[in-house]
This record gives C-alpha cells, sequence and structure tokens, in this order.
C-alpha cells in the first residue's frame, strides 16, 4: 500500500461526538465545550471536529460520564461528581466540602499533580480527563425563610446533591435531588424549602428570587469546583500527537475561560439579583462550623473504606493546608482593602 | 504560477524570534513564553516555532516592546508597564496600583473589553498584544527595618518602578531603579532601604530575606499583573486564520498557565522563606490609606492629561467596583472560613 503524504497524515480528519451535562440555557457552563470545539476547528482548518450535544440529545445529563466510558461517544462535558454515587473518588475532581478555592484546585490540578492522580483513577473507568471549567466560589442557594442555627436545618427539605447531601443529612436536613426545572415549582409551592443551583449569573435565570428570597453564601460545597472534559481513553489515545496536544492546550484555555466568563458576568448579575428583591445573607458561623464538623466525619468514613479516596484526597489536603496559609498573605489583604474602599464608597 | 496544495498552504512554516523581558533563572515568569513556544509548535508538527531568547540575547529585557514595534523582532513577552514612560496608558494593561486583582483582570480582559481596549491603544504602537501570565497579588517587598506609619516612608530609598514610585514619591519616599541583580548588594550594604520584587517563589532565589528580613504585603501596586504577549501588528496580521486563532488559544492556555504554577509554587516557598528568618508583616491601615489617597490623585492628573489612559481607566473602574462588591460574598467568605480553619489547625 501506498503510504499517505506526510502533511496529510499530520492532519487526519477526526470528527468527535461530545454530550454535554447541562442545557443550552446555560450560555456559560455548556458553552464550554462550544469554546473547546471552536478552538480546535479553527486551529486545524476544520480538520478536528468536536459536535457539542446539549443534555438529553444523545443520553440524559447525568448519563454523559457512562456514554463516554462505553464508548457511544468520544467525549463529554459535564461536573465529576455527578457520579459520585457510582465512586466518591470521582467528587474529588471537581469539588468536595470545604476544599480548594478556583485558583487553588487549578495550581493543584496543572501543577500540584492533580490531573495525573485524577486520571490514574479515571483510567479505571475508561477515560482520560482535562479540567474544562471552574464557576468560582458558589453561592449557597436560595431559601424561602432565613436560617441562623443548627436548629433551623433540621428537617429543613434542600435541593442539594451529593457529597453536601450527605454532609446536610448528618445535621438533620433532607437533601432532595431535583431537575433543574422542576426547582421554581418546588420552592414556590413549599415542596421544599431551599435549594442551591450555581451563582448569581445562572440563579437570575431561574428567578428563585421571586419565591426564595434569601441569597446564603457561600457554597461550602463548592469553593471552587472543576467542570471536566472527559475522553473516551481509548479515542483519546488514538489521537496523532500535534491533536493530543492540541487538545490539551485548547482544554486548558476553554478552563480558563468559563472562570473568566463567570467572573464577569456574575458581579454585574448580583447586582440585578439585589435591586430585583434578593436578600443576601452569610451562613452563620454556627452553621458552617457544624457543616465543617459533620463534613469531616464523611471524610473520615470515606479514607479508611475507600484507598482510591484517600489517596487524592491526601494530596488535596497538603494543597488545601499550603494554600490557606499562603493565601493569608498579599492575595486576602488585598482583596480585604479593596472590599473596604468599595464599602466606603471611595471606589 | 502553480497553487500550492491546500493542505500546505494551511501550514506554512512559520519562524518567529520572540524576546523575553526576564532572564532564564525566573522559570516562572521566562518560562511562559517557552509554554507559548511549546503548545505551537507541538500542535502543528513544528511548522509555527517561536524561538524564545531571554532577556540581553537580542535586547536588554526593557526594550523588548520596542524591539517588537521596530520589527526587530516578531514577538516579546514582557510587562507592558515598563513602557510607563512613554505613555502611562501602557500600564493599563499589565497592573496600576489599587485596580484588579488576577481573577477580576482575567475577566475584564477576556470578557469585559480589555483586550479589545487595549489593543485599540497598542495599534498605535504597531503592536498586536495579548494577556500571557499573571503572578497573582505580589508581596510588597523586603525592608531593612519596620514601618508603621506614612512617617516611615519619609526618606524611604526603595527600589520600585513606574507607577507605584509615582504614589510613593507623593508620601516622601525615593524610589529608585536598580536591575534585579544589583538588589542584593544594595540592600546589604544599606543603599536602598528595601525593594520590591515579585512573591516568594521568584524572591526567594535572591535571597533578599538575608539582608532585609521585613517581608511586607500585599504589593498595593500589582494586585493582578498581567504579563502580556506583544506580536508585531503586521506579522500578526500575515498569520493564516488557522495560526491565529492557534495563536490566541496557546496564549490564552499559557497565560492561565503561569498563574497555575504560581499558585502552586509561591504557598511552598512562603513556608520555606519563613522558616529561613523572614519576618511576615502586613503594611498598616495608615500606609495603606496614605498610598491610596496619593493613587487617587495620581489617577486624576493622568485622567485629565491623557484621554487614551481615561477610556481605559474608566472601563477598569467599572470592573473594579462591580468585582469587588460581588467578591464580598460567595468567594471571600469562603476564604475566610478556609483560613481561620488554617489558624485553629483543623485543616
Amino acid at each position: 500500500a501506498l503510504a499517505a503524504p506526510a502533511i496529510a497524515q499530520e492532519m487526519p480528519e477526526v470528527k468527535w461526538r461530545l454530550t454535554s451535562s447541562f442545557p443550552k440555557s446555560l450560555d456559560t457552563i455548556y458553552g464550554g465545550a462550544e469554546v473547546l470545539s471552536k478552538y480546535l476547528s479553527e486551529a486545524t482548518g476544520g480538520k478536528f471536529q468536536i459536535q457539542v450535544f446539549a443534555a438529553g440529545e444523545i443520553v440524559p445529563g447525568l448519563q454523559a460520564q457512562d456514554a463516554v466510558t462505553e464508548g457511544t461517544v468520544e467525549a463529554c462535558h459535564t461536573v465529576a461528581y455527578y457520579s459520585w454515587g457510582k465512586d466518591p473518588t470521582f467528587a474529588l475532581g471537581s469539588a468536595v466540602p470545604f476544599a480548594l478555592s478556583a485558583r487553588a484546585m487549578n495550581a493543584w490540578q496543572y501543577h500540584g499533580g492533580g490531573i495525573d492522580l485524577f486520571n490514574e483513577f479515571l483510567a479505571g473507568h475508561n477515560i482520560f480527563g482535562l479540567p474544562g471549567g471552574n464557576t468560582g466560589a458558589q453561592m449557597g442557594g436560595w431559601f424561602r425563610k432565613e436560617i441562623n442555627t443548627l436548629e433551623d436545618l433540621k428537617g429543613l427539605k434542600i435541593r442539594v446533591g451529593g457529597f453536601a447531601g450527605k454532609v446536610l443529612e448528618k445535621l438533620g436536613a433532607v437533601p432532595q435531588q431535583i431537575p433543574g426545572g422542576d426547582i421554581y415549582p418546588a420552592l414556590e409551592k413549599g415542596t421544599i424549602d431551599a435549594s442551591e443551583w450555581v451563582g448569581p449569573y445562572d440563579d437570575q435565570k431561574l428567578g428563585f428570587y421571586k419565591v426564595a428570597p434569601y441569597y446564603y453564601y457561600p457554597g461550602w460545597w463548592e469553593g471552587g469546583p472543576t467542570v471536566h472534559f472527559f475522553f473516551n481513553k481509548e479515542k483519546y489515545e488514538a489521537l496523532p500527537d500535534a491533536y493530543k496536544s492540541l487538545l490539551h492546550t485548547a482544554a486548558q484555555a476553554a478552563d480558563a475561560n468559563m472562570l473568566q466568563m463567570y467572573d464577569h458576568l456574575n458581579p454585574i448579575a448580583l447586582k440585578e439579583l439585589v435591586a430585583a428583591g434578593a436578600q443576601l445573607r452569610p451562613f452563620s458561623p454556627e452553621i458552617l462550623d457544624g457543616c465543617y464538623k459533620a463534613a469531616t466525619e464523611v471524610y473520615a468514613e470515606m479514607e479508611s473504606a475507600n484507598p482510591a479516596f484517600k489517596k487524592i484526597w491526601d494530596s488535596l489536603k497538603v494543597a488545601r493546608a499550603d494554600w490557606y496559609l499562603y493565601n493569608q498573605t498579599a492575595e486576602y489583604t488585598y482583596d480585604t482593602f479593596m472590599m473596604i474602599q468599595q464599602r466606603n464608597g471611595t471606589l
């Protein structure tokens, strides 16, 4: 057989399908996969194409990871903690309670061994993963009534998933799993008392402030959640070297781009939400302390039950301790001074 | 003439030279250009190459921008405020006192119009620029003696450049321009009283803690400085579309990568510096307030004297006001809670 010309071999046509866990209406988080697709296609003159499908078009949003593992599609864009029920280790790649902020998460992933550690685990699910976005610290969500004490959490029906739900259960709350579209009527009727979602820009679209006006922060279960691109491992490994490298570069750029977009849009949306009637409330120290203690218990249980979990969590904990020591110096004091100016009206 | 095959046209050989403003010893900031070069070369099978030269190999570090404007080289990696003396508007693309943190700077640049606004200005210098790294909030630098009051700043000989120097001058300090390699002996002999540099990881290499042990924070003149890739405008515009897009993608990835690297390395270096004898000190409220007021006066002078400056500064100020309102909610309270755990030894 005649060898194809070298230059053509270097740029074969690759057409992949990517199933997103998100609806098109979330232009921020759904948009992250479109950004990856655009970067790849443009850089290769259309030769490396990833077609993006919204949640439900191929498989439901929560089954995106399975579709990649099984090879139904070559790629997905998802949050790893959606697969928490299979193995809690999945959650460590995205966000677990009281872990890393967005910057610390990125530092750990790209330079502290996080990407490699998580891929050791993902390989067992036939996946190669790369960070594909971050929302920044999320808000704690929308509450119909003010909550001030741990007592107020008892019996509270709150729409929240996975790990955070397990922590809140320890404190007597009743976590609920409800798809995004059903939250508003449930809050309106009082079927649930509270719901977390993402942050101001995404939350604004769903209008929760009209039926559950107390907008709590911070979302201590998602201090800086990573969204992931998952690739079917064999499909990823079969890519030519140039495409493989480009995929890493484009994913790193798309990863950064999502947080950049949120950080531009959230501040504007927050002002609009407050103008529309949202009541901002910080979680009380009592509630944060109680949740932190409960989370520590959950971690202890998982560490002893799951060696894969323990291996990654140990690495994350070192990064966490180093970051929150360092962060007390320049970064935090700079932010604090600037926020004082904001409050004084001198910005 | 015979047309070249379409596929070859799409991937022509491009070989550019990039002059860095930094020495190779700063693997973080110098390394940013190597990262860009690697991403481009790998994605194109070696066809789009940027050869990186350290400061001084082609032109001195502070003349990198001129070399791009004049077309001596196609590209440079620099901090825009190095060209502050020609026009203070240059500084707005990188960092000015009491402006944006790294995340806010990225949000403004990529989604708040910052990149386009800055390029309107750069076009007048025959440059197209893209963000190419960020150090995060810098430290305030190394001082031989403690400083607590504005009185202590009077007559203080401090190695600091550009905009910050102008602000400190208003308060009676005596800014000095000294190349990196000359700082240590000047501090040792007491020719200068203090010097700013970057942050723990880079500062550690120069050993300042031995001769000026008081390590102040924050570096209020660099809350989140952007490092830039500058490209000669005609050379950039002559690129094929695929390379142009790839250049944007690779630059966005390299930009993110530098902060990720600093955020991993700085926390480790800070612990080592403190163990070696560095004395951490926050700037006092009196000093920060005084510097903020002096900076506000400098801004007022520049706004009225320089319409190009005013146009970009007006946009930055809107982003700043929005960010430091928003940042008071989830992000800051999450960080605060986590830092309390660090101090309590419960992380």
